[in-house]
């Protein structure tokens, strides 16, 4: 009798249930439901949300597993007791204060109005300024597990929203009993136990396996009020993926059609999770995943201390390696923000006629323009820059502009852009003693443009497999709900050898021109002094936010 | 009786011809004529032109006199004997080769297919080369007149074009009797005496009233064959701004339906001529012509070593005074650019809704902003940069761009961009010992659009005047054509008079806002740190010029 395991993931604007089978990872039924308050950065009860906020309400992902998961099971044809096991994965780090109950502070009228009771979604960046404060103080303390942040704490992360909900909603802070991922909580909801996951824990929490979260002394010199914050709001056993996190509730079963006492794994963070699923389990195998912002996930199996990447956790990918990821702010956002701000009527008016995306046109006209034909180079930081410099404040530049330049050769450079940025974090690596042999490109990008695709291999001078599946994510939840279940109720022992049956390896590969590659590394070499320019030496890019900040009076 | 003078402006797609009563300069008739080959910079004779090529067929400059002349004398119903003068002025350096009866070689069989044997367009750019090289030797050989043209020749200029000629088809070289402006060439059409006048000898061809033109030894040192083209191709009196060239030929009378007999102006420059019809007449008065470029005129009494402006000629500009010009190689173009290839749709179907042109939607959006806001950035160097770096291998650059970033921001920055360039060429001139106390603005641009004008006022803290007549070079034709005529004939005999008459004062001034200047001094800091960067410092614009013309093999 055939088994299935179930994976939910969790977007940034949607969430979606794929049922796959347990032998070989087919999909048997998908369905995706999108939040119906969506991200909330405008307004809230009526009030004008400051700069750079980005919230969620939790309801809405209950109304993803209510919408999405009785459906899947109902499309499949498939009996719910040969569900052997469920796994989540979240966007991350999404935060939000809840009561011991395990009930959102949102949902309760006393708070319902605070913009502090809901999630902090991932790019809610109105904590910048706490930080800046958190970084100052442990490059003073000489933290030691900052190197393992590359040096830089970022803004999305854990502790400077939980000091910014102190600093804003001090009542707020003292009335909540747990500050929790989002993911965390509705494990939590779907099994009972409050559990959180060692990737979450390890990349945002400042967590490690060997040294758990930092000192109370270091969370003093923050903040006195935060000084007994990791046995207070953070409380809760850090376990690692694939472990069991608890089986489901009646309440949940009812809700979703599943069986009470289906396992439920650990959740994992959406990118994380997807490592399996393209089976990916050796040192010195890299995959981005090239969506709206990319994230890279690299594993070795030594710790290295690099600079600038987002973090490196032992066992935040893989049990038994270390987990080393970066990410670049702004990718799919940056060729939309051209399509939305930059198409000119004449482009738009042939893409509609022709019945094509402006991508498409673009990328065609693109197409036919030969490396370095334009004259024009971009640094992509229209929304800052994640890895290796880890500034938000930084913006976008570009160069070589004549009466001569086309739309479809600035989409080109914004695309290049994209993948210098990539082997500037690369290169990096390199320098700091990490290898990286091989490229894996997932998400819809890589597969939708293959123009894209060649020139990151041509600029990165490596072969880039492209996956084909684009449920990474859903598909690497359920091979971890298959651990969770284990071997003994037709599940895996282990993520490799669930990795192996389950992964998917449908794709294709593109090798580097050598042609190509030779005029890329000539605009390397200047997107290189760039980067080092204006993200290091140079302070104009700051200099001009703070003109702009000044001149809005924010 | 009242008397008449006929002004006769060719500019770079069209020739008008104004006609003005003498006593006060006023209007009378005007009409314009479109050049009926434009510019040829794509093919001639079937043949695909070089890039950077643009030429004229001097044929098209005798049809604007019969279509125009005739027509403002009927239009304006007056007696031919009452035309007492006429002056002509022309883009510049446009030269072509000729026989020693005027005719042009491109209008014999024998060279018609030749592209060396038309007008060389001001903005043909193909010399580049022979600049390059002519600026190497005379600063090898420590020529001093090198100094006076900023140190630097153009491409754009005589002896870079005539040496492409030589160079490209020496046998045209030699068949032709002279290399001459097409300005001088259609004063000797009309009155049959061959003049050369100061102002593009003094610009262009690098003679001075005080040294001449350069020694025959530096000619012989760009290629001996160069060594006596001041007493060949280059022959010919050169005479002053508002002298009497010759008198009209009966030939002439007949296609124009002016009286033989009627005298005719020294021809002049298109951009020069216009300050005495602008009544500038004083030293620190800066007049700025700002359409697709802008032509940056300043008068002195003494003469300054300046770095970088197009030259310093004696009597350029006015008799008895040192005049400074300096330019900026994109302004309108710049605009139009950005309108013709990065207008979306939304904001051009907004614009056609409404009957209005994409500029005045873009201004009116722009216009909300604050001085800063945007936090960009830019260098309009699109067209290169004329003054004070004289490279027109230089392209534009662009930052601080975000995803919040709106397109009439970038508008607003290019416009900005085109504000600070002036201010570069203004301190430039104050650290070289010229002083710049007053700023006039003539031109289409200035006076269609407040909020440029606005902004220079802000940029530059200097009040702005906007003369409201986009007829300046036609009325400073006619203006020196009344004092070719001389009082004995009811003209004057000094242009001083003449302007004080004729000039035009109606406008409006725009006064710096501090608060705005105060933002502006922060961003032009930043621009002045750029434009020193990127145009004597770092390679990176010269890079990606070196590796596009490598992409496409040119």
């Amino acid at each position: 009798m055939a088994k299935y395991s179930l994976g939910i993931d969790y977007g940034t604007l949607s969430g979606r249930a794929l049922l796959v089978d347990v032998s070989d990872g087919r999909e048997i039924a998908c369905r995706a439901y999108e939040y119906p308050h969506g991200v909330i950065d405008d307004t809230l009860a009526g009030n004008k949300l400051p700069m750079d906020t980005a919230l969620q309400d939790p309801r809405d992902y209950i109304e993803v597993l209510k919408n999405t998961v009785p459906q899947v099971i109902s499309d499949g044809g498939v009996d719910p007791s040969d569900i052997i096991g469920v796994g989540i994965d979240f966007t991350s780090c999404s935060p939000m204060p809840v009561y011991k109950d395990g009930t959102p502070l949102c949902c309760v009228p006393k708070w319902e109005n605070d913009r502090n009771a809901y999630v902090k979604l991932w790019k809610h960046h109105a904590a910048q300024d706490k930080a800046d404060r958190l970084n100052a103080v442990a490059a003073e303390r000489g933290e030691k597990w900052l190197d393992t942040y590359g040096g830089k704490v970022s803004s999305e992360w854990m502790i400077p929203k939980l000091w910014q909900t102190l600093s804003e909603a001090p009542e707020l802070y003292d009335d909540m009993d747990y500050f929790i991922e989002a993911g965390d909580w509705l494990v939590w909801r779907l099994c009972g136990h409050l559990t959180r996951n060692s990737t979450s824990a390890g990349y945002k929490t400042l967590w490690s396996k060997k040294d758990g979260y930092p000192s109370p002394e270091f969370f003093a010199a923050l903040d006195p009020r935060l000084a007994d914050c990791v046995s207070t709001k953070l409380a809760g056993p850090v376990m690692t993926m694939g472990q069991l996190a608890g089986t489901l509730t009646s309440e949940m079963a009812e809700l979703t059609g599943l069986c009470a006492g289906t396992p439920v794994a650990v959740c994992n963070v959406d990118a994380h999770v997807t490592m399996p699923a393209f089976n990916i389990t050796k040192a010195g195998q890299m995959q981005a995943i090239i969506g709206t912002s990319t994230c890279h996930m690299l594993i070795d199996s030594e710790y290295h201390m690099v600079k600038g990447i987002c973090g490196t956790v032992e066992d935040g990918m893989l049990p038994g390696m270390f987990g080393y990821e970066a990410g670049q702010g702004c990718v799919g956002d940056h060729f939309a923000w051209f399509v939305n701000n930059c198409l000119p009527k004449s482009y738009a008016d042939e893409a509609e006629k022709r019945g094509i995306s402006p991508h498409v046109l673009l990328t065609e006209k693109a197409q036919a323009l030969k490396p370095g034909e334009s004259g024009l180079i971009a640094l992509d930081w229209w929304n800052g820059n994640r890895s290796i410099l880890v500034d938000s404040q930084l913006s976008g530049v570009i160069a070589g502009m004549t009466l001569q330049t086309k739309p479809e050769e600035i989409y080109r450079a914004l695309i290049e852009a994209t993948a210098f940025g990539t082997r500037e974090i690369i290169e990096n690596y390199r320098r700091s003693g990490v290898s990286v042999s091989s490229f894996t490109a997932s998400g819809g990008i890589p597969n939708k443009n293959p123009m894209l695709t060649q020139i990151y291999a041509d600029v990165l001078r490596l072969p880039v497999r492209v996956v084909k599946s684009t449920q990474g994510p859903a598909l690497g939840s359920a091979i971890f709900g298959a651990v969770a279940a284990g071997s003994g109720r037709g599940g895996y022992d282990d993520i490799f050898s669930a990795g192996a049956a389950m992964g998917s390896t449908e794709g294709k590969t593109y090798y580097p021109d050598e042609k190509a590659s030779k005029v890329y590394d000539m605009l390397y070499a200047e997107y290189h002094a760039l980067h080092d320019r204006y993200g290091r030496e140079d302070r104009l890019l700051k200099n001009l936010r703070q003109i702009a900040r000044d001149a809005k009076g924010v």
